[in-house]
């Protein structure tokens, strides 16, 4: 890495790539220059840290690449909104092939381009551990944000897609049961559904967030932000058959996976209740009165088929 | 820092702030919102790693703070733009403390503010080492961007302030000795002209970029971008007294500093000839003939005084 210095590291990683109409400047400059169409830009921020966030023995750069977009290209999404560029700063470890730094970056590229965006600029430092930030930036195309604080009495609640498989992906990994490869892919390398947040919000979304620390612990922010009580239904919950079957094969309860399991980076929302939902999407319960809007801690709450959930199962198990 | 949890991190660091008119969307969703009021935006991110860009013995979290925000906003006025708003993620070790952390916070947005803009949102994550990743976006206000490949002989080339302050205070501190505060203060946090960017971009700059690396290193960067030679003639560059002072008690060059210092993020820019320049920059060169633009690597060159500089004193000091 080090041989290579920034500025051949900014045209390796650069050379031969194609920008969408959208960059009016790409990188090498102090800065890139994208355009926000509507004069408005959506900005979020996530970093992985190695031994953290991942572990290079179990995800290659290339995995690790991907997922830092990912994740920040479904906070995009949960906004309503299209990603249109990201930046990337990254702390390389003296370990880091130029190989695996080329895979890294890659990944990154294909993820920017899978969310609609491209890789607009960076910066390379050295350091002890592999760190990965990247900011997204979106666009809204002239609809309004939708916020965590808008569920009302009466929505129904739906996911994108099925929680879970990430950590179940994660479970096989540590009991090393290598049987399930499109879990343990999973758990790499989270796949939002980076159209589901733009086209909730066409269908209406009330309010809406990506889940990333957990169904049950993401439902409870918006719960809280809203100052309304979420009643989930586990029978209305999506479970891919391979989750049941890797719960059966670990003894584990499938539901711990789908209610306390994050990093899938699907997105949960409320809709008025006769929305027609867009494609992909589910019920999974309904909002009811409860608790005081943006209250303070406690305010706001989720239940689990009709008792309030009260433990701690899953929020804290990874 | 964990017992407070990341929402109640949130909380705490936001707690009393305000924004200004160009936030729509401050902190705790998703993702931001911020205006782009001539439907573009400039982004840029740096990262700072702890014992490669800054010492906690050296450096408090307040100074460190303020550093990460001054050398992103930098890059954005390198580009005639002014900053609006910027995202931070963290990686904190175990033994920074809540006080620590404040103060850190604190200097994110006392700088934001000194930038014109304020800290919409971050991500804050355990790490074993202080990382501090910050992106800032930016308002070009109609104005096309500067870039590095504008230069044209004839042009003037010119600063926007001193270099090498923060070099003689990295000096300084190597060496011990204390007695040269605003030297040491230049260490730990430059202070950029912010206004000095789109100031230059009214009166006509036709290339421009942030002084990172050191003044000849980013004049290289800049040359080879044009294609073109920089003469720098130093009899004609600022240098403070204190600058003089200290490079006479402690045996060095001055023009180590001046040339080859780095992290001051002061402005360097080449004018049309007959340009009067902003308030606070100097000419210090003149823009030649000479190498191809955006060329191979060696297109383009710096001379000092008229002599080719192909060493490379000071480019790799720190």
């Amino acid at each position: 890495m080090d041989s290579l210095g920034e500025f051949g590291l900014i045209a390796r990683v650069t050379a031969g790539r194609t920008y969408p109409d959208s960059v009016l400047l790409g990188p090498g400059d102090d800065a890139a220059v994208v355009t926000a169409a509507d004069g408005r830009v959506v900005i979020t921020t996530d970093m992985l840290v190695e031994g953290r966030h991942f572990r290079r023995d179990w995800s290659g750069p290339r995995d690790i690449g991907r997922k830092a977009i990912a994740q920040n290209g479904a906070d995009i999404a949960a906004m309503g909104a299209r990603s249109t560029a990201f930046v990337v700063a990254l702390s390389c470890p003296a370990d880091l092939t130029v190989a695996e730094a080329e895979d890294l970056n890659a990944g990154l590229w294909d993820e920017a381009s899978r969310a609609g965006g491209a890789v607009v600029g960076g910066d390379v430092t050295a350091g002890d551990h592999l760190v990965v930030s990247v900011t997204a930036v979106g666009d809204l195309a002239g609809a309004s944000p939708i916020r965590r604080d808008g569920a009302r009495p009466g929505d129904v609640l739906a996911v994108s897609g099925p929680t879970g498989s990430s950590a179940a992906g994660y479970a096989l990994f540590v009991a090393e049961v290598e049987d399930h490869p499109d879990l343990l892919a999973a758990h790499r390398v989270p796949q939002p559904d980076y159209d589901a947040g733009p086209a909730a919000a066409r269908a209406g979304a009330t309010a809406m967030c990506d889940v990333s620390d957990g169904l049950l612990a993401d439902a409870a922010h918006l719960a809280v932000a809203s100052g309304v009580v979420l009643a989930v239904e586990s029978a209305r919950l999506p479970v891919p058959p391979a989750l049941r079957e890797a719960a059966t094969e670990l003894g584990a309860d499938v539901l711990d996976w789908v209610l306390g399991g994050g990093e899938d980076h699907v997105l949960l929302a409320t809709f008025p209740a006769d929305t027609a939902l867009p494609s992909g999407w589910t019920v999974v319960g309904s909002v009811m009165e409860g608790g005081e809007k943006n209250g303070a801690e406690g305010a706001g709450s989720v239940t689990v088929d009709g008792s309030e959930w009260t433990g701690v199962r899953g929020w804290t198990s990874f």
